[in-house]
């Protein structure tokens, strides 16, 4: 039997505040390359992993999201298992290794619907190798050499697909209208702005550095941006682009940016909370103000996932695919070599230090084995650090 | 001409905490019962007149609102004009008289849709003698014996219609589904309750005093009721009553308990904004803090204004009178003689002193030609200081 390293990135305990690099561990074990008996599953080299913000809420103790805590503790060499519903927790196998979306190819699997060789993305391991035996939402990748394979974790990955779901089905976009992003220089907020423009609407995001509100009138193509870190009055600067209101608000942050926005949105607008308000009751004291003006705006807010909405994965994939094909949209990600670099740019995430600033992978590198790390573009300062602790 | 009493309230001035008697002054003045040369409308003897919480958010100056301020000032001895269009502000007389929802007899009409006689529903003066010249929203009342007059300002009214239009229009209610009213006492709540028990749902009520938590259970149906001042631990009240989780929490008050019941919401469940948010930016600075629920419990959060809903008028007008003479749902209001007590009612909505308690209306005592108020049962208390404040 063939043992072969594998890097490891474990999650050492809960917590209440920002992640820090200290709350993993980076150890290289080992691993043998079969799947052990009584498991069925596919068994994966992970070339690119993910290094999103949704991360932070299983790190808490506390069980109140759509997604089960990490359990703490040591690593398994192999991992028993990564659960397809997110909601079954009891189904759900932890096996102390950070886990998150990834880019992975099939090395031995005794599930029909894969071979080895084969390219999937889905929830997978902070290491080199994992064992997955839930593989009905590990999709195949049809490899195409006009789109970088790392894109299925970002424009063609949750975050693309987090701002398509989002976007069409929870704002319901009118031509014309008057959208906001926040974080949107992120992910998630860089399609949305750019679906936005393709829809016909104007488009203003916010962000938290000079270099991001540049790229997001240069590169993303929105109407305007602002550095909201320059605006002590965030709800001032939202009406001097926004003279006459906003019709979606797309929150990536909440707290003050979102208590700003409702003092500025128009009657009937929407609002969708993705993924990202701040959990202050766990940490900060700090409240959402303004919601009192969801009754005279009449406006609807409302909280998603893009996991419901898996039924338009295919032609989102088609979709997206080929605006990027055509040009007609960009994205930009940032990529680290090596799982050693995963803990600092976790904890990089929420501590505002990724000024220039990305969006977080790991890819395997295919001479040295090794794997990247993007590190999505995000909002990030006060705000980030207080979502999701 | 003959010149006849009219006793008035004005409202003396913009206030910013909750109202007080002195806030507004009762005068006894004279009215000329003729319709002035070049205005076209209705003059009516006002006989019931509703004192609603929205009062309140007509005395701030700050307009920001789905209907405008009210005007301080001297009041002219005939009003010249009520807008029928809440939002269109600059065609909005105001004569210095507070105006809210009444029911009157038309004593001479220039306008071709209104005989002498007829007896109306719609915005109209707090004096007896009032010239409405904005008559396309005012509905003529078809009287039937077997419903008091005065339920057309409660239960076959604003109120009434801002339960039907929010319950079935902006919850979706399904039957079997777990429904929690608060204020659930109140004009709009405790039809809420009954019609969710009619849908074959689990309905749960918090109100403020334990005449009202008996009410709720024993004369309005609910399946159990709470007072909320008893409950120190509002969030953890709620678990006991829904240990499965809320699915509609129709939301008449905000502040302490939506934070409570955002965190005790289900999956996909929806909460309708009704009119109650508290209002804390401009007064108190208590905050939402668990409003990051939406997300992982996919919630839908919305505000509306029954005046959005008004093409169900007549179906809610058939239905509702309908389920009333069957007696399959009742309705309370408490009713106060005089126009001279208006002042103090209104101010006792907010201070928590209508224990017992109420609704608001007035009354035309057709013996002495005076009016009387109804003082909607409300949840009074903390939450009920700060709303629209």
């Amino acid at each position: 039997m063939e043992a072969v390293r594998n890097k490891q990135v474990l999650f050492r305990g809960f917590i209440t505040a920002a992640p820090k690099e200290t709350d993993m561990e980076f150890r290289v074990g080992t691993a043998e390359l079969r799947i052990p008996e009584g498991f069925k599953g596919v068994l994966v080299k992970n070339l690119y992993l993910s290094c999103d913000p949704f991360l932070r809420s299983r790190m808490r103790e506390f069980y109140n999201s759509y997604i089960p805590p990490f359990t703490p503790g040591s690593a398994r060499t192999i991992r028993q298992s990564l659960c397809s519903d997110f909601l079954a927790c009891d189904r759900y196998f932890c096996s102390g290794v950070v886990e998150g979306f990834g880019i992975s190819r099939v090395v031995e699997t005794n599930d029909k619907g894969f071979r080895p060789g084969d390219l999937v993305s889905g929830l997978t391991g902070w290491e080199e190798y994992t064992l997955i035996t839930g593989t009905d939402r590990l999709r195949k990748i049809q490899v195409d050499e006009k789109i970088p394979l790392s894109h299925h974790l970002g424009l063609l990955g949750m975050p693309g697909f987090t701002a398509y779901a989002g976007f069409y089905e929870v704002c319901s976009p009118k031509k014309g209208e008057r959208v906001f992003v926040s974080a949107a220089c992120g992910a998630v907020g860089q399609l949305v702005g750019q679906l936005a423009k393709l829809h016909g609407c104007y488009v203003v995001g916010s962000a938290g550095t000079k270099q991001k509100v540049d790229l997001l009138k240069n590169k993303f193509g929105f109407d305007d941006a602002f550095n909201y870190k320059e605006e002590p009055d965030l709800a001032g600067a939202m009406k001097r682009y926004f003279p006459d209101g906003i019709d979606i608000y797309f929150d990536n942050v909440g707290g003050a940016t979102l208590d700003a926005a409702l003092l500025n949105m128009r009657i009937r607008g929407r609002i969708a909370a993705c993924g990202m308000i701040s959990q202050h009751s766990l940490s900060l004291k700090e409240g959402i103000h303004n919601l009192y003006m969801l009754i005279p705006k009449r406006i609807r807010m409302e909280g998603f996932i893009q996991s419901d909405y898996l039924h338009l994965f295919p032609q989102f994939l088609d979709r997206i695919g080929d605006l990027y094909k055509e040009g007609r949209i960009v994205y930009m990600e940032d990529m680290h070599q090596g799982l050693e670099s995963a803990p600092a740019t976790l904890a990089g995430l929420f501590s505002g230090e990724n000024v220039g600033s990305r969006s977080s992978v790991f890819a395997e590198n295919e001479e040295a084995a090794d794997l990247f790390i993007f590190l999505i573009f995000f909002h990030v300062g006060r705000t980030c650090l207080s979502w999701l602790l």
